[in-house]
């Protein structure tokens, strides 16, 4: 498995279903960082073309992969050194291909329910994931999903997660933790 | 299934292992709420004992359940309505006897390597709670986990999370969607 994940806060769906760009949150940062680390993910791309959230973004990875940060939580530091932040998915795309010589795989993940593609379930996704002789980079859309230009270059489209009943808004860092623990945690 | 989890901010551990109490994180309330009521749980309870820490996550709740939040993200106002502020472990156990008219059985998570107790693996966990007459309270401990005398009370005691290799330091939020969607979501 050469698994990376990616947060995409632009070009993402805003409330009513248009094209916008979300503000990065940084508990995102972290959070995304803390799960890919602990299921061996390769990388966590956090993408957004907005210079004043890319200022942001640097000096958070500066302070806990180099400043105060990461002398007093070293752990932290491991979670975020696999970070990287670029302005756009083939920025993210490119990255890869330096590290693997390989074009990845894109996976997304959309809880949005008009989309008539077929999806993946998570066992056929997870057994997928382990036969890909390749790498393979899952998106998360922040604010309210993907917008379907993006899933439409997706290989795999992951079904929404859905717990008990009809309410389904989980918060995108739950969301990751739980489909990667589904794809590539323990069974 | 009759299933309640609760975040615990006093008694838990600091990074030396003492009793402390951590200050109360608001996006916490809003994930986990969020979690909780997509997997259909009973309620969530946030405890904590600090007065300015209840006064701030009642003002919190009272925006998103009955302010300016509730009108303009009603999904978000459907995961707080099930989040109850108590000011400690007794409290939440009352609720839930209040409730139900049973005493609920404690399950803990603890990512602490120290404890020698033996412990549920998810598969056993989601089998025992399937089969549960009465309710199940699920404790989350915040800063580095819950005592040793919390963890002495639960009749069941998890497994620690973990995805690949030696790094366990999820956020209590990622830690959270992963342990109920293991528990409680769909197989």
């Amino acid at each position: 498995m050469t698994l990376y994940c990616a947060l995409v806060h632009h070009p993402v769906r805003n409330r009513g279903g248009e094209l916008s760009t979300t503000a990065v949150t940084t508990l995102d940062v972290h959070d995304i960082a803390r799960t890919a680390r602990t299921y061996g993910l390769r990388g966590y791309f956090v993408i957004t073309p907005v210079e004043p959230q890319q200022a942001l973004v640097e000096r958070l990875l500066a302070h806990w992969r180099e400043g105060g940060g990461a002398s007093r939580m070293p752990e932290r530091q491991r979670a975020l050194s696999i970070c990287r932040l670029v302005p756009d998915l083939q920025a993210a795309i490119d990255s890869i291909v330096a590290d693997t010589g390989e074009t990845p795989a894109l996976w997304a993940t959309a809880a949005a329910p008009g989309i008539t593609r077929a999806r993946h379930d998570y066992a056929a996704a997870r057994e997928a994931l382990a036969q890909a002789q390749g790498p393979v980079l899952l998106l998360f859309g922040t604010g309210h999903g993907l917008m379907d230009a993006t899933l439409e270059t997706a290989e795999v489209l992951l079904d929404p997660i859905h717990g008990a009943g009809d309410y389904n808004h989980l918060s995108v860092r739950a969301a990751a933790a739980i489909t990667i623990d589904r794809l590539a945690g323990p069974r």
